[in-house]
């Protein structure tokens, strides 16, 4: 008997914005997996850090800070393998996934190695979209409007056209794209509609007017803009 | 001192896949508020329902099942004049909501009518679009992929249009649209990328091929479309 991968959303940072389903499957985990950026301390496991037994096995997916793909593969890959071992032992794992494992999540990248042989279970999360917009006090949409969900480093025309055509835009990954973003929204006459927001649910989050946000914006951060919902029905 | 109103995302539907935050608030609730349709039992309160206090006062928002705007204002005019109740009278009040109150949640006419004057606390929730992603076995988006939700009553054109822009397109409130939108897809080229889910993460849930799924869609239905993921990184 083969264990499962259990592919597990953590929500936005918050420990108490994970699922019961998520705090059961890591609090009775003997092996767990998560990704680690460039050696730095793993974003994932601080989330789920206080319900991992003293005694679990760890599998840490070290991914190279590069843009070119060849080193990240090779990461995935042995990772993969990592836990196949794990699976062919006969043990289940538990993969900890920031926000959701399908949502711009790295356990794509396991879940394409691994599902074709192994039983892969995905617990879905609470995204940065919704929690972004919860604490910005933003309603994202209602009856028939459209959401868009755009990364920041698209190029302009591209971001231009996606933008208008739908009624919420929420735009990831801003980092250092910012103030290109920011230019493109005021040519567009959205600016006064857009809120900025970096870490939502943690300390140190930041809910600003996108026209008064920094420009030096971490990767994690989002824009949200919402042209005009009724809100009354 | 006036309460605190809770706007509690409860996910799509599996108890467990609410939050941890959710549960501690339901469970310590005395006040609870949801919405119900035309007197039938509410979705929401059964979600919750092994966790309200047996002592609990709970405010029904009993909604009309009519399109006309009107008798639906009126409910949440009075929905919103019962939780003003309880909040004048140093109450909090947790209000329950499938999936996330901000997504094509009724919370948001909630929120419209509170908000300016009462502290309130928005607390995301799990959506149907992971939740679907993750029983389908479907990666969302990664990278620089767009992702756009779409209601499925909209128009030909536009859904034409919208679906044209992005790698992954969620349709929402199926329903009866279903034929349409399947054979809008199939003249597209996309219908062989469509996957069909109703009732994610609850018993009887239904995960097909779009090519395969029954013409009468409940109105909780989705359609998934990913047009070329590249998962391997």
């Amino acid at each position: 008997m083969t264990g499962t991968l259990h592919g597990v959303g953590l929500g936005p940072g918050a420990p108490d914005l994970m699922t019961l389903r998520a705090a059961r499957l890591i609090g009775g985990a003997a092996v767990i997996a998560y990704p680690a950026l460039a050696g730095a301390p793993s974003f994932a496991r601080a989330i789920a850090a206080d319900l991992i037994a003293a005694d679990a096995r760890e599998i840490v997916i070290d991914l190279p800070m590069r843009t070119d793909r060849a080193p990240a593969q090779a990461a995935y890959d042995a990772g993969a393998a990592a836990i196949a071992a794990e699976l062919d032992a006969g043990c289940d794992v538990v993969c900890l996934c920031e926000g959701d494992p399908f949502f711009y999540g790295s356990f794509m990248y396991l879940f394409a190695r691994l599902a074709p042989r192994y039983r892969v279970e995905v617990v879905p999360g609470v995204t940065s979209v919704t929690a972004c917009a919860a604490r910005a006090g933003r309603p994202l949409v209602a009856r028939n409007e459209a959401l868009c969900v755009l990364p920041g480093p698209l190029p302009d025309a591209e971001l231009r056209a996606r933008i208008a055509g739908a009624e919420t835009i929420v735009i990831m990954k801003v980092g250092r794209h910012l103030p290109r973003i920011r230019a493109l929204l005021d040519g567009m006459g959205h600016l006064a509609q857009a809120v900025y927001v970096e870490r939502a649910s943690l300390p140190g989050e930041v809910v600003l007017p996108l026209a008064t946000a920094p420009d030096d914006a971490p990767y994690f951060s989002m824009i949200l803009l919402t042209k005009g919902a009724d809100p009354w029905l």
